[in-house]
């Protein structure tokens, strides 16, 4: 019998590849976190719509919508505007939400605990990335310390990141190799009917599919 | 004009002298976290009552009652029985939460960062505990470390433990010494009322106070 895995799943095209790898090796739980961003409603039918796609059983939905309450992102303060993208800028976006890994991990990681699962699958992606500090390597090397010393003796799980280093357009040929379905995915951090295509998550995802010669299987209001 | 500090206050005596201890160098920012936890109601009301104590303007009170959905806790789980304090005992008791330090500290490092607040006081204790893995030193350590890498270039955020080497009764003194309320606070995890005197929460308290030579000031049912 495979060992069970927990993957995090938000709903968009990284963690849903992220998931198939996962599928290769363990039997799957998914864990979905809703916190508080303005296209949650979107993003839960797609995590739904892999969920069944891979007919997963074991589904938690945990909302951390305190988030909100705390503020200082654009994806949870409706305040603060969604800036457009400017993949070339060195700056950390306003969709920065901050600490944010923290909360999903440390809900993977109690989950895990209690099902016993012994990895958390998580679609994080340095290189290519919006430049959030809790993307990068070093953080997942922190926290797999953190794990080891925080539970208990018996207790060993691991967050395993295997997007880490690939570049958009090698995850979208990584799905497309496992068979992972994008169609059902969900990217946009502004609209919950058709995707934007201007806000930075779709325009790198866009840019990943243009790179990879592939045609994005979702619609977009306008692609820059 | 004094930094800021975020105190972690659960309405328990050791949040209570941690933030007694925090009060002598930062302006105080309360924190307190509802996990679900049986005694909420009334940890809620010794979290306020120590909160006017000290004229704490900025207050964040959020909820992980998801941690109930996750389980494995008598202290969230309603199947899971409260146990009875065995002071001796090396295995972690059944009130353990997995991994629940950090879901606090997630939302300590979130707020600190957006409101800019530079220390969290959190009034672990290591030596004197109930063997919970994540209320020892080098979980502190580890966490800070993930606040480093985690969090904007120009952040500085530094988890506090003033009370981990303590014993009990050393922060009964320090609490007395300091004037801290401890008439105000609630420890007690079976009951909202009256104080049981007998959970793991109790009997430490009660064996602080004992060893301190101090009455303590709030009433129990029972004192074994």
């Amino acid at each position: 019998m495979k060992e069970l895995a927990i993957a995090l799943v938000s709903g968009g095209m990284d963690s849903c590849v992220s998931a198939a790898i996962a599928k290769q090796n363990y039997e799957l739980a998914f864990l979905h976190v809703n916190y508080g961003q303005r296209t949650e409603i979107r993003e839960l039918q797609a995590f739904n719509d892999i969920a069944d796609y891979y007919d997963v059983k074991k589904r938690l939905v945990v909302s951390i919508e305190y988030l909100k309450s705390i503020g200082g992102s654009s994806l949870t303060d409706d305040n603060i505007p969604v800036s457009i993208a400017d993949l070339n800028s060195k700056n950390i976006p306003t969709s920065y939400v901050p600490f944010r890994n923290t909360h999903l991990l440390a809900i993977a990681v109690s989950w895990a605990e209690v099902i016993g699962a012994v990895k958390i699958f998580i679609g994080a992606v340095e290189e290519d990335s919006s430049g959030y500090p809790d993307c990068r390597k070093e953080y997942y090397h922190a926290f797999n310390k953190l794990i080891e010393v925080g539970t208990k003796p018996e207790t060993h799980i691991e967050v395993v990141t295997p997007l880490i280093d690939m570049k958009k357009h090698e995850i979208v040929k990584k799905g497309i190799e496992l068979n992972a379905p994008l169609h059902l995915t969900w990217s946009c951090y502004k609209n919950n009917d058709v995707a934007c295509g201007v806000c930075d998550s779709c325009a790198l995802r866009l840019r990943g599919f243009k790179n990879a010669g592939v045609k994005d299987p979702i619609k977009y209001a306008i692609t820059i």
